[in-house]
């Protein structure tokens, strides 16, 4: 059988952790995962009522393209609720997933062989997807003093037809401010480029609150989902918002690649939108878990770490420690039964010095993790 | 806004239909569909009964990304009980509906700029996704004595690296025998061509079964999904079976482009495989109806016609009635308030002669249907 080149994408280095944590729990062992990028949270609890009801009454075949009406009426006032932006609800394009939102806003916007600029770190799938489409990533190096953000001098002489970044970031959890992400706006749009904001882990965000490219600029592609702040990563369920000038475009494309977003979580998704009680439970005991991190990790001596604005994660400099995170992270599974992730998966470059540890779970395992992380650093020596 | 050449893909023309019957619908009039590529059923009871209670006791977080293994392994005996092929599961792949699966073949096969070649008539969608990829469509006009399917002889000159077939086929119900598919494995697999066989209507069929091209060789990708025989469209999930050899690069792609298939959707099919009599209710509804339609359309004066071997549409050739199908569909609308869709949609060369007529809806709706279309036949003269 043939293959193309373009399939050739990279594995995720994580997997062989998380392989190697399957087969500890199969012979009995207990394993603290501080790799995971989920919430431990179900679907809201209204959320699932309301899809339980609809299977009685609904035959939940097809929907339009674009999704449910009611759904992307109701997103579109959650950017007034959130931010004060007034958005008609026609720019608002619901996805299989934030996945489906990339493969769509990608193949919308770019022909092959052009070139789409990200920050290194970042979520490793970005440059896969573009691969698969026959892109080219182009990433651009970030640095510590600008909290792993790019800015438009990290840009400086870079070609690139789409700019993409993501705030609250993947695996670092900082955050572009209202001046910081519009100069990136501004720098794309100087060269015509596109522009596309990752803004998947909005509403999980602690000392100020996450900033929309939609405050900033409507010729921007915006992308979310449910996935994380509403807890519903297995619906597969997200959303876009598209210049008006493009919704034509992407309905079409749509309606070819997808048919339609699942039926089912778009029912769900709707309900999940009214559930603030729930969302703002899972939403402290983020912020518990993150107090906890923050002083749990320099004490077992993973201390050079930031705050993280938002999102669940916490990206460690553990190049004083080793240069192979990939035998690190192997090792602390091993000797620590803590499963994190190796920072290669975000920057093939740097991320051999690098870990990512996520505090998505419950506040007990995050307390269990970190005292085996203290146990395992004093170990070591 | 830039946009993409490849984004620029075609609307459907039965969009045009649909609409107007919206707004007819909208206006109080009723309209008989059959224009609909869908069962009016819903997923089956246990499909849905198995999700209600899952919802209660699982978080339904990705899966995967080839899909439960429970559900790959019932899949495979699927292939046991339907056709008597020995299938290994590790070959199964979950996949966000057959949309999803075209999207995991193409990229895992096919780079910009190669060539896969359909038959036409044939599925829309097929031309706009390896559009959308930056593939070719290459498109082989097949003939009224083959049943509007390609032959080796049809292909006999033409350059390409993939050849797509569907069987039974949508929009004509026609079906490849086992000598007429190993013909074009044979012809495909001769100049190194992938083979990918499109099954997505397998379990509709009336006076014989549909043959898999798994029958007749491992080298070959088989595209399936839960969507028509097991009538759930709106859930967004289908499966491939790829050689042993693909597996890992589909597995890797399917991480990075979709993360997993819909949880709940994979728990729905799941039960979905045992829900036979159920099943066979539905399968009973649709060979009442095919009889009604190759009975009904010849008196109404569609009377060329072949009867479809499988799937729940007649393609009609009215060509001796116009040129126009668009126009006369949106005639039959209006005069007879029948929505059907027009051949342009599956063969831009030939489908301004061609109507695609669906009996996928109820057997009450049919004969309406049926009546009203005799009467429009009749006042036309």
């Amino acid at each position: 059988m043939r293959s193309s080149r373009r399939g050739a994408v990279d594995p995720f280095i994580v997997m062989d952790v998380m392989e190697a944590a399957r087969q500890a729990e199969e012979a009995g062992r207990r394993i603290i995962h501080m790799e995971v990028g989920q919430p431990s949270t179900p679907a809201p609890a209204a959320a699932r009522a309301a899809l339980a009801q609809a299977m009685e009454r609904d035959t939940l075949g097809y929907t339009v393209a674009l999704g449910l009406p009611a759904l992307r009426a109701r997103i579109a006032k959650l950017y007034a609720q959130w931010y004060g932006v007034d958005l008609d609800p026609a720019r608002v394009v619901v996805t299989p997933g934030s996945s489906g939102g990339f493969i769509l806003a990608f193949t919308a916007l770019f022909d092959a062989g052009e070139r789409v600029a990200l920050g290194a770190p970042g979520y490793p799938s970005y440059r896969q997807i573009l691969k698969a489409l026959d892109l080219v990533p182009v990433e651009v190096q970030t640095s510590a003093e600008n909290r792993l953000q790019p800015t438009p001098e990290d840009l400086a002489g870079v070609e690139y037809e789409g700019l993409m970044v993501a705030s609250p970031a993947n695996p670092t959890g900082t955050m572009l401010d209202k001046p910081a992400l519009a100069a990136l706006i501004g720098a794309a749009q100087a060269r015509g480029a596109a522009f596309l904001s990752d803004e998947i882990y909005h509403g999980i965000e602690y000392d100020k609150r996450a900033v929309t490219a939609l405050e900033i600029s409507d010729d921007v592609v915006v992308i979310n989902s449910f996935s994380k702040f509403f807890s519903m990563t297995g619906w597969r369920v997200g959303w876009l918002v598209v210049p008006e000038g493009m919704v034509r475009q992407v309905e079409r494309l749509a309606q070819n690649l997808f048919i339609c977003p699942p039926h089912a979580a778009q029912i769900a998704a709707l309900a999940a939108l009214d559930a603030q009680d729930e969302l703002k439970g899972n939403l402290a005991v983020y912020t518990r878990n993150r107090a906890l991190m923050m002083e749990g990790l320099p004490k077992a001596g993973f201390d050079r770490i930031a705050p993280p604005d938002g999102a669940f994660y916490v990206y460690a400099d553990v190049s004083h420690l080793t240069d192979d995170s990939r035998a690190f992270a192997r090792d602390i599974l091993d000797q620590a039964g803590v499963a994190v992730t190796p920072g290669l998966d975000f920057d093939p470059v740097r991320g051999g010095g690098t870990l990512r540890f996520s505090y998505a779970r419950a506040t007990a395992d995050i307390e269990e993790g970190l005292a085996r992380l203290t146990a395992y650093m004093a170990a070591r020596g």
